[in-house]
């Protein structure tokens, strides 16, 4: 990792070290909101030759950082491409979401599935990461990500989306076991592919575990934390320079236990304050929020007094990079978060001054 | 009330007295799982005639109290009745959820609803009230209920279930002192029609706030805890025998400030360990709660094992009511719900001898 990088605001904040104002990037910043993406998307056809095409996913990721230069780029990709290349088969139908033409329903399926070499069977990956690095400003980190273990598997075996996880939770219960076994392999898999990822030049990698909240805490930790686990300990083993960050959305009550798994940084979605995060695992951690994307659907007076609101409740001190508490959603008017980057950056300066 | 109500299971658990077995009821357990609600529900047509007609509301309230000897039983209604006599026109499409004809989408709107009188506007819950008490065993307590302010309020705005209650927290966001009238006029509808229930027989109360979980902790404050506080007072200034019960989905980190309304018990759903809520609140409340509802959907081995993890978790002593996380699903296999029920009998009374 070059001295750019590293001396960056994000890489900073995320040491917890202090920066001259609180860096910002958005969850989903390369999405529907922008026309540039828009455009993008439609040159594609298909969300999978999106993501699946270097040159496009490199300019979609490039897209964000030219229009409000955010201190941290996100390769633009999808959770779901790991299990799509097991060999589940994804597709996405308008309206609909992501669905899987061959859910995994029968647990003896799970001791079939393949453990992928990264390199090979998601190159597209590797090759998007080395353009959007060669095309990045040098000072502007990259971050590498992943679904966790657990919220991929509730695609894989619901077949898609789900409020309830019924069938997915089925499984937990009814076969603990080959749901270990399962976890397991996501986890090994999603290392291996966010280790290859470092390779290429993400500088930061970040777990996103979207459906944490629907287990109880007995069942969030043997099948959704130890997946986590399992991956913080290999990348921490074999790229110790690259910071880890988990996400758990709906998981206030599991920071704790989250940043017990020695990641560098916890994502915290809006209904934690980040206050009360802080007082509980904020000495061990950098913490990345937490504005509601509802916020930026509103208008430029509510977006400012809900940005100095989120900066108040951190406080003082260093190791927060402001984000939302969830994706930007497609409704966002681009002149709302030209007014949120700039209030984020004014009212940090002044903080930090 | 009478004094076989009063030494009830279930009204000694609220009191936090002791128990010779814990209590149990389940939300929505006058529900489609159950062949017998199905049949009247047929009968009936549509979810509001069912709703709407005393006789039929009392049927449905009483059939798993003779099923399955429930140590409560909770009146069969809706909690979108209220906004529906309101004038805002209440329907159901099958396979879509409630909508209503006439959505609440300009703030002026607020100031021009009616506060309802609860014996003219829903006389026919008050008459199902009275047919329930006349043939419910005479030591079962009967639990009415109404629906938070905020929760109400999101169907109102939105028209409807929501996802992400886009319309609703804009609507707390550009016009929050607006929101904050229609919180009070909810507030104190929903106080009447419970101290109207009471007058008509119910012998306690339970407000469901089912989307709190949706806000951040200040908007959670502002505009969800302070509707059930105003609730809380006036049903304790009115009805002080009356035990109120508050349940706010997805919560878990809001169970301090629940507490502190100085209600009775707190619902708890399965995200929160009940030994954990009870470190943090229980010498002031009871507890109720905290089975996943999916166990019920899969085997006798599974529901066992853990309705004994549920019990184990709250440990010994009094304040605890067995029940769900949230309401039994359609898909429950009535046998499930019986060997539930058998288990936590068979448990608890061994714990408590």
């Amino acid at each position: 990792m070059t001295a750019a990088i590293q001396d960056s605001r994000f890489m900073r904040a995320l040491r917890r070290e202090p920066v001259d104002r609180t860096p910002i990037w958005l969850m989903r910043q390369a999405g529907r909101y922008l026309p540039e993406y828009l455009a993008t998307r439609a040159e594609a056809g298909d969300f999978l030759t999106l993501a699946g095409t270097p040159e496009m996913a490199a300019e979609v990721t490039l897209q964000p950082i030219r229009r409000y230069g955010f201190d941290a780029a996100i390769l633009f990709s999808d959770i779901l491409i790991l299990p799509h290349e097991m060999g589940l088969g994804l597709g996405f139908t308008p309206g609909e979401g992501p669905k899987f033409e061959r859910p995994l329903r029968d647990p003896q399926e799970i001791h079939a599935l393949p453990r992928l070499d990264p390199n090979e069977a998601t190159g597209y990956v590797m090759d998007a990461v080395r353009l959007i690095r060669r095309d990045l400003p040098e000072d502007v980190p990259l971050i590498g990500f992943a679904g966790s273990p657990w919220t991929v598997a509730t695609y894989m075996i619901e077949g898609g989306s789900s409020r309830d996880f019924k069938l997915a939770k089925k499984m937990l219960l009814e076969h603990p076991e080959d749901a270990d076994a399962l976890i397991r392999l996501l986890a090994d898999s999603t290392a291996d592919y966010l280790l290859a990822q470092v390779e290429a030049g993400v500088n930061a990698v970040m777990v996103f575990d979207s459906w944490g909240g629907a287990l109880s805490p007995a069942m969030f930790k043997r099948f959704s934390l130890a997946g986590m686990q399992r991956i913080v300990d290999r990348v921490k083993a074999s790229a110790p320079e690259t910071p880890v960050i988990l996400f758990a959305k709906g998981c206030g009550g599991m920071l704790e236990s989250l940043a017990d798994t020695g990641c560098q940084a916890l994502g915290v979605d809006w209904t934690t304050r980040l206050s009360d995060a802080r007082t509980r695992v904020g000495d061990r951690v950098a913490l990345q929020g937490n504005l509601d994307p509802v916020v930026l659907t509103t208008n430029p007076e509510v977006v400012e007094r809900a940005v100095a609101d989120v900066l108040e409740d951190f406080g003082p001190g260093s190791g927060h990079v402001f984000n939302l508490g969830h994706g930007i959603t497609p409704d966002v008017p681009v002149e709302h978060v030209q007014v949120l980057v700039d209030t984020v950056r004014r009212l940090s300066q002044r903080r930090s001054a």
